[in-house]
């Protein structure tokens, strides 16, 4: 296995998936599908024309349909890859073309809000086991997908109290197949983690960044050339697609409100350690947020090269 | 010129530099001064013992002697590479054993401050330009550093109003043959754009692992193992030095808590947006901040790769 991924399977688990929104998450999903022959025939839509034309063009999928309806007609298995926003219209669209029996899953940030969306549109003979693969880039579209994107990251499947075992199981092995770790939690638990591990995160990046551009002492162009002090790391998730974080934060308003109250409280009480002066404070604080990025690093979640590897660029030397 | 730093000088621009602190900024310095041969001699001093064995064991100076006394003797310029809170010790030690005509800069990452502590201090016949090369990693120590650390990063000269223009044009020189671009501002407009541009999000990103890790309802082990979601990022420049952040939180105080005030009303206001569901405010926000990243990229003051290149580390197909 060069490259980790492993041989491609003898028997396909599905004979038919259809991925619904092929963008970053959806194409790379395509993409290993293919690789390890996870599904025998891959059926891709988009809502997009252009992209559904893109799609076709790069081979992403045997067969991509104009209409949603066609894409999930016969699919054993169906995946939706839209913003949250948007899942509520997509069932309602596909409801009646779901064959019995067929596992319908997404790839949502955000999982009590999409539930809540799908589980009273779909047929009662579907099975709906939603999962968040927690991995990404900040780029979007057809052409940022790769077949290793979820290689070594974390899948969190939140199976319903009443989900088909089977269905789980066959769910499971198709996020393992793609290279992923699988967790399984309640979509409740899954929404506060990803508040604090992603959407607030990415919250105040997007927030940091727009107060700098919004500036009139500092010129946009002094805050471009001297980001390397720290700004730029925020740029990265500042940069990811808008439509995508809208639909995330007002579908997780609750847990996102209240993991951000604990960040605005703390930051409160590091103010007043500035304003006071208490160095001991600062430095208590600063010397224990060092050990959990190594966690990170020796967990295999984050690169050890020290500044992300951009030294790379320039020169090896020391 | 394979690693874009170029050939060493004819002619050194000093004959003896004493580096301060060698620890990243410190033991870069001192590699890229023996590197393009910049001074004659290179003197070493730490105020640690251990770093002081570790500086002579892998060759960053010509001479590491005991006492701070000892390195500043002799030397036409002298560079202080500690932490901001150190400066006031130093110049005291320092100051009866400078020559007449030294050049006496520093790398701090505050500069009102740092010239507060040092100008006072110093005797009258030396020239006291200080500066401040905004590049660094997360890492610390003498072992951390390497010659390209400054090339194409940005470094700051903020010269006294009656600075001899002479010692200025000196400095500047031996940060370009460092590979840096040379920008002059005064220590003011500095504090306020090292505010925004670094120490905020130092800030921020130190509160955000802090929040992270003191929360009750989300193990730790959740935190790392789904911090590709977005939060790994902040925990690189939350891996920083503890004592060197203390220090540039109390010393730019002022501009610090005014950039902090405007965050945190920004924030409010997106906190406020998602309270009441405005999709169109946020979208708005999240597609303006793309724009800047793009620019950073422009300047070759970023890596392109998606991801910060992190997915080289798994497999590079399509």
């Amino acid at each position: 296995m060069p490259d980790g991924l492993g041989p491609a399977l003898e028997a396909p688990l599905f004979e038919s998936a259809a991925i619904i929104g092929v963008g970053l998450i959806g194409s790379s999903l395509a993409r290993i599908v293919r690789r390890k022959g996870l599904a025998r025939r891959i059926i891709a839509f988009d809502s997009n024309a252009a992209v559904r034309r893109r799609a076709l063009e790069i081979g992403l999928a045997d067969h991509v349909p104009d209409t949603l309806g066609e894409a999930v007609a016969g699919a054993d298995l169906v995946v939706l890859c839209a913003p949250v926003g948007a899942m509520e219209d997509i069932a309602r669209d596909m409801a009646p073309h779901l064959a019995d029996g067929t596992i319908v899953s997404d790839v949502g940030s955000v999982k009590a809000a999409v539930i809540a969306a799908l589980a009273p549109l779909l047929p009662p003979n579907v099975h709906l086991i939603p999962a968040h693969p927690v991995a990404g880039t900040e780029e979007s579209g057809p052409d940022a997908g790769f077949a290793s994107l979820f290689y070594n990251r974390w899948t969190i499947v939140t199976p319903p109290d009443d989900a088909d075992p089977r269905a789980v199981a066959k769910l499971i092995a198709l996020w393992k197949h793609a290279g992923a770790n699988v967790e399984i939690m309640s979509a409740a638990h899954h929404d506060l983690v990803l508040a604090i591990t992603s959407h607030v995160p990415h919250l105040i990046a997007y927030n940091i960044v727009g107060t700098a551009a919004d500036l009139e002492e500092v010129t946009q162009s002094e805050v471009i050339k001297f980001s390397a002090g720290g700004f730029r790391d925020f740029t990265r998730i500042a940069a990811s697609d808008p439509v995508m974080w809208r639909d995330i934060f007002l579908a997780n308003k609750d847990a996102v409100l209240e993991m951000l109250g604990r960040f605005s409280e703390d930051l409160t009480a590091l103010q007043r350690m500035i304003r006071r002066g208490d160095g001991e404070g600062l430095q208590d604080l600063f010397a224990r947020t060092r050990a959990i990025r190594r966690s990170i690093i020796d967990l295999g979640q984050e690169t050890a090269a020290p500044d992300f590897g951009r030294r790379a660029k320039a020169d090896t030397e020391g």
